[in-house]
């Protein structure tokens, strides 16, 4: 397929990247502090499934990294780059919006 | 499904109102001013099945109005609520990531 335009602008193309309600969920979460695959399944929610799918989509849009603890017992932990962490005012604007239009 | 602790906090909750690729494009775009469904098949590029479906959530979400024009030809225009247009920080604060982290 041939574009006669130019792609869209950023803010769209950030929709792609942020626009789903489980990487939300994730980063968010993980704004808090690096996580182990559990903890982050017992405080998103979501499925092992889903939480597999999410976090290597995250790390491979650069959002979010992986460290593997090789000690025994073998432990993975996840946390968020600079680019991952530099949406934290998002997510600040969308917490002041819920706070105030949303229901308690 | 009995839920023992209480639901999601707001932010979490936020996610599945805007948590949407779509739902974030129409929101941006609704943002400059009220648009007829024409114009927002044009300037976001989703098919009119898209489009259909997630202009009728955003209504049903209170974060869009409908207006239609009687006289002829009828005209159907969309636009944001207080609710809807009080999600300009966030899309600012996404704006400014992209500008920073997503090549041009």
């Amino acid at each position: 397929m041939t574009r006669q335009k130019p792609g869209p602008c950023p803010i769209v193309r950030s929709f792609d990247i942020i626009g789903s309600k489980w990487r939300l969920v994730v980063l968010n979460d993980l704004q808090e502090s690096e996580k182990r695959f559990n903890e982050l399944k017992r405080s998103t929610e979501a499925s092992s499934r889903t939480l597999s799918r999410v976090l290597k989509e995250l790390v491979s849009e650069g959002l979010v990294e992986k460290r593997v603890e090789e000690e025994s017992p073998i432990a993975t932990y996840y946390s968020l780059t600079s680019k991952g962490r530099e949406l934290c005012p998002v997510f600040q604007e969308v917490n002041n919006w819920a706070e105030k239009w949303l229901e308690k």
